[in-house]
C-alpha cells in the first residue's frame, strides 16, 4: 500500500481561548433532546422510510420520551409533507411534544412549510443556510453580507407568517449550517442579524443551532468554538444554544459532551447515530453516558432490544455488535481475568448491599437496558476459570471449588484450542460430564454401607467396587464415609489421601441432588473429582472414584 | 418503557488540574502505533482467529506499516504460543518490527512467556496487573502494598530472565491495568516502584501503558489523568507513555487524541476498533484523523477496501456502514444540497488547481483510500438536482443545463417519492429517457432538410412531422435550423419560442452522438426538451419536439 498523501490536507486553525472554562465543568443535567431521525436520519437512508415506518419511528421516539422531534423537510419532499399532515390531522402529536420542520430560506419553501404545519398546536420552524467560508466561496459565490441577507430575509418572512398564523405557536430555530467551517466572528454576526429580525426575549427564546455539519477537528476545538460563541453573542439569555454534531472523525459523542460543558443546552441527534455519511451524534450513547454518571438522562432506554429492533426495521441500518450499550457483544466478557473479576464484583455487590453499581468491566448494569450479562457470556480458549465457573453456576447450579475451577479451565482450554471455536453452555456441560461425572472407569461403585456407632468410634464403610476386571467388597474405617472409603480402597491397591472436600445440593425438593467435589493426592500429585447422586454419601464416594479414574486415565 | 435508574450510578470525580496544558495543544506527529489486533482484538472474538487468519492479519499489519504488534498472551493460550513460535521459527518478523507479548505477574506464566519469545531479534514483554481501587477491593482483597508487590516481583523476574537471555533484546512494558479507575497518586507510586525494579534510562526507555480498560468519564478527564501522570512521574524521560483506550462511552478515539495532546506518545489499538465489549480504540480512524490535519499518519491505508476485507474475514465482525472513513455509506451524499455543494466544490478544486483538498461534506478525498465518491452516489426522493446531474454526467456523459437539472430533479423526486426507494443509475437513466428522449408523441419528426444560402439570407427548413393524426410537411425560415423549424411549426398550430439551447457530443469517434437541450416557452410557461441523434440538426429538432410533447402530455 502507498504512503498517504497527508500534505494535501491542512490542520484546523485552533481557537484562541486560553481562559476556556469548559474543561473545569461536567454535564450535570440532561440537555433538551431533539430527535432528527425522521429528517437528517431519514434523508441519509438508502431506502427512505415508508409512511408506515415513519409512524413506527415517531411512536418509538414518543415512548422514549423525546419532547422535540424534527419530522422532515416538508417543502422539499411530498412524502415529508404528507407525513406531517397525517400527524396533525390525525392528532398524533401529544400536547407536550413539539414537532420541528426544516426549511431553506426561499419564499416558496417557507410558504409551503407553513402550509405543512397548519393546525399544529406548536411547531419549531427551523431555517438554515450554509455560512462556511468554503461554501460562500465555491458554492454560492457570495460574500458575508449576501449570505446574511439570505438568512435575514427568510427570518422576516417566517416572522410575518408566524404573526399571521392562528392556533399554532411558532418557535423559531436558526442554523448557520457548516458552523464548524465558519469564522466565529461571522457566525456571531449572522446570528445576531437573525436575532434582530426575529426578536427573541428571555421569555420567548429562539433556538440557535450550531452544527458540526462536518467534523473538522478534535472535539476540544468544537467545545472552544461553542464557548467562544456563547461568550461573544449578544443577549445570550435570549437564545437556546443547540448542538448538532456529525461523526466524520468518530468523535461526535465526545464533541457533543464537551460542547454541553461549553454552554450547549440542547442536542439534535439520532438513535444509534444514523444520518448523513458517518451519521449524526448518537443520542442513545449520550443518554447512557449521562446515566452512568448519575444524571437523569430524561430518555427511556429500559428496553434497548426493542429500540434496536424498531430502529433497524425502519432504517435498515444495523446496530454494530460493539456499539456502546446496545451492541450484541458489549455485555460479553471473553477474557478469563475479566470474567473472574466480574463474577467477584457481582458477588461483592450482592453481599455489600451497596446502593451504587460498581462491577469491573461492566460500567452499566445490563438489566437497566433489559439485557443480561449471563445470556451472552461465551467460553473459548481465551476464557479463564472465572467465566467457566460463572457459567456452570448460573446455568447448572454447580459451585466449583477453586482448585477444580483451575483444573477444569485447563481442560476446557485444551479442548477449545483444538477446535478454535467458542463453546456453548451445553458444550461446557458436556466437557464437564465427560471429564468428571462419567469418570466411572476403570473403578466404579456398585454399593456401599456406612455404619457409625457412637462419637468416639470410627465409622465403618463397606463398599463394593469393580476395578474393571473383578468385583471387590472393601471395608475401611474413618471419621466419616470418605475417610473410611479411602481406607478400604488400600486393600485393592489404591492409595490416595483426601485433601479437600465440598458438597452442596443442586435443585430443590424431590428433584434435588447432591454434588460432591473432592481433591485427592496420590502418587502423581493432586487431582479433583466430582460425584452426583441423590444420596449425599454416594455422591462423595463417586467423587473420590472420579478423581481416581481421572488419574488412571492419564 | 421505564424511567432510568440513574441514581444507582455516580459521577466520576474530576481531576484537579486547573492549569492543564493539553487543551492548548494539537497532535502534530503520529504516535508510535502498536496493533493489539492479535491479542486484545482476538481474545474478544466469538470465534478466535485460526492460525491461518492470524497469519493473514499479521501480514496485513506489516503491510500497513505497524512497527509494534502485540501477538498474543502465549503463556495463557497454546494457540498464541504456537503462533509466536511460527513467527519466530519461520523468520516472518521483519527486522524493523518488534513483537509484543502479554503476561500476568506469575512466575510460571513469565517463564513460559520467555520460552515463547526465544530466538526473536527483539520483543516487548508486557506485564500487567490490575490496580484500580475497585479491583483491589472486590477482586484481589489486597491493599496497595500487596498489589505493588505483585508488579515488582514480576518485573524483577523479567529483569533476571531478560539479562540471562542471549540474542533477544527485551523491551519492558508495564500496564497498571484499569488505570482509569486507579487513584492517580497510586498509579504513579506503583509505576515508580516498577521503574525502580526495571531500571530504564533515557537511552533505553521502558513503556508505561496507561489503559482506559473501561471508559469511565468524558474524554477530557482521561486527558487530565494522562497530563497529571506525566507531570508527577519521576524521571519522565525514562519512559514512553503509551495510551490504551477502550470505547465504552463511544469516545475512545477522542480520549486517545486528547491523551496524545496531554503527553501520550504511543497508541495501542486495533483495526476498526475490534476488542473486548465496545472494542479498543480504532487506529484506522485515528490515523485518518491525523492525515486530514496534514500530519503524516505513518500508517498506510491507501487500499481501505482490502483492509476491510481481510479484517472482516479474520474477525468475522463487520465494519459498520457509517464507520468513519471506511463504512460503505461515508462517501455517499443523499441530500440534494450536499450533492450540489460537493459538485461545485470538486469543480472549483479542479479549476483552482489548489494544493489542498477542500470540498464541502467530503472531509477527505475518497481516492486517498482507494474509494470513490462517484461509485456510491445514490439518488432518492431527498436527492436534489446536483446529485442527479452529477450522476448523469459521470455515468452517461450528459451535461445538463441548469434549468433542465431543476426540471428533471422534480421529475425524479416525484417518481422516487411514489416508490420510496433509492434509484440506481440505470433507473435514473430510464426516467430520463422516458421523460425526454421518448417524448415523440403526439408530434414526431419524419424527415428534415435545412438550406442556408449566403450569410445575409435566412435559412430554410423543410421538415415532415406527424402530429398524431396526419403527416404534414412544414417550411419555415430563420437564422438557423431550430428557428426555422419553430417558424415552420406555426403552420400546424404549434406556437412556441426558443429560450435557450445547448448541444454537445457524447462519446467519441464513430460512436459519437449529439445531445441537444432546448428550453422553449409557449402558452403555459417554459419547458425543456432533449434530443439525441448522430446528426446535430436532428438532435436539436428532436429536442424541440421533446419539449412540445412534454407540454402536450400535461
Amino acid at each position: 500500500m502507498n504512503k498517504m498523501p497527508f500534505d494535501k490536507y491542512r490542520a484546523f486553525t485552533p481557537i484562541s481561548l486560553p481562559d476556556r472554562q469548559w474543561p473545569n465543568r461536567a454535564v450535570t443535567t440532561a440537555p433538551i433532546w431533539c430527535s432528527v431521525d425522521l429528517r437528517d436520519g431519514n434523508q441519509a437512508l438508502i431506502e427512505p422510510m415508508s409512511p408506515d415506518a415513519k409512524r413506527r419511528m415517531f411512536e418509538l421516539l414518543l415512548e422514549m420520551g423525546f419532547k422535540e422531534i424534527e419530522v422532515g423537510f416538508p417543502a422539499a419532499s411530498q412524502t415529508d409533507f404528507d407525513f406531517l399532515r397525517l400527524l396533525i390531522d390525525e392528532k398524533l402529536i401529544p400536547d407536550d411534544v413539539t414537532i420541528q420542520v426544516l426549511t431553506q430560506s426561499r419564499e416558496h419553501l417557507i410558504r409551503r412549510t407553513f402550509e405543512a404545519i397548519k393546525g399544529a398546536r406548536k411547531a419549531i420552524v427551523h431555517l438554515y443556510n450554509s455560512t462556511s467560508e468554503l461554501q460562500r466561496r465555491v458554492v454560492f459565490g457570495a460574500d458575508r453580507e449576501a449570505v446574511t441577507g439570505i438568512a435575514v430575509t427568510g427570518t422576516k418572512l417566517i416572522r410575518d407568517l408566524a404573526d399571521q398564523m392562528t392556533g399554532t405557536e411558532v418557535v423559531f430555530q436558526y442554523s448557520p449550517e457548516s458552523f464548524t467551517g465558519t469564522e466565529l466572528d461571522y457566525a456571531v454576526e449572522i446570528t445576531e442579524a437573525v436575532m434582530a429580525a426575529w426578536g427573541p426575549t428571555p421569555e420567548k427564546r429562539m433556538i440557535v443551532n450550531l452544527p458540526a455539519t462536518v467534523e473538522m477537528a478534535t472535539p476540544n476545538i468544537y467545545a472552544d468554538q461553542i464557548e467562544w460563541f456563547c461568550r461573544h453573542i449578544k443577549d445570550r439569555r435570549n437564545i437556546i444554544v443547540s448542538i448538532h454534531p456529525h461523526n466524520d472523525r468518530g468523535t461526535g459523542v465526545a464533541a457533543a459532551e464537551l460542547a454541553l460543558m461549553a454552554g450547549g443546552e440542547r442536542i439534535e441527534g439520532t438513535l444509534f447515530g444514523n444520518g448523513e455519511r458517518t451519521g449524526n451524534v448518537d443520542v442513545v450513547t449520550m443518554a447512557m453516558n449521562l446515566m452512568t454518571q448519575g444524571v437523569d438522562p430524561e430518555l427511556r432506554l429500559s428496553d434497548i432490544n426493542r429500540i434496536i429492533e424498531v430502529s433497524q426495521e425502519c432504517t435498515q441500518i444495523p446496530v454494530h455488535p460493539r456499539h456502546p450499550y446496545a451492541g450484541s457483544l458489549v455485555f460479553t466478557a471473553f477474557s478469563g481475568s475479566h470474567q473472574d473479576a466480574i463474577k467477584k464484583g457481582l458477588s461483592a455487590l450482592r453481599q455489600s448491599g451497596a446502593n451504587f453499581w460498581e462491577v469491573p468491566y461492566l460500567p452499566v448494569d445490563p438489566a437497566d437496558l433489559g439485557r443480561s450479562y449471563e445470556a451472552v457470556i461465551r467460553i473459548n480458549s481465551q476464557s479463564g476459570k472465572g467465566g467457566i465457573a460463572y457459567l456452570l453456576e448460573q446455568e447448572f447450579g454447580l459451585i466449583l471449588p477453586r482448585a477444580l475451577q483451575v483444573e477444569f479451565a485447563q481442560v476446557v482450554q485444551r479442548r477449545a484450542d483444538a477446535s478454535g471455536k467458542e463453546l456453548s453452555a451445553a458444550e461446557i456441560w458436556k466437557h464437564f460430564e465427560e471429564e468428571f461425572l462419567k469418570a466411572d472407569h476403570p473403578v466404579s461403585l456398585i454399593s456401599h454401607k456406612f455404619e457409625h456407632h457412637g462419637e468416639n468410634e470410627d465409622g465403618v464403610m463397606t463398599a463394593t467396587v469393580e476395578n474393571g476386571v473383578s468385583r471387590h467388597t472393601v471395608k475401611g474405617r474413618g471419621n466419616g464415609p470418605i475417610d473410611a472409603f479411602i481406607d478400604g480402597l488400600k486393600a485393592i491397591g489404591i492409595k490416595v489421601q483426601l485433601v479437600d472436600y465440598h458438597e452442596h445440593a443442586v435443585g430443590r425438593g424431590a428433584n434435588a441432588k447432591a454434588v460432591a467435589y473432592v481433591e485427592i493426592t496420590g502418587r502423581d500429585g493432586t487431582l479433583s473429582g466430582v460425584g452426583m447422586d441423590e444420596d449425599i454419601v454416594a455422591a462423595s464416594l463417586k467423587a473420590v472414584i472420579s478423581a481416581i479414574n481421572r488419574r488412571e486415565r492419564r
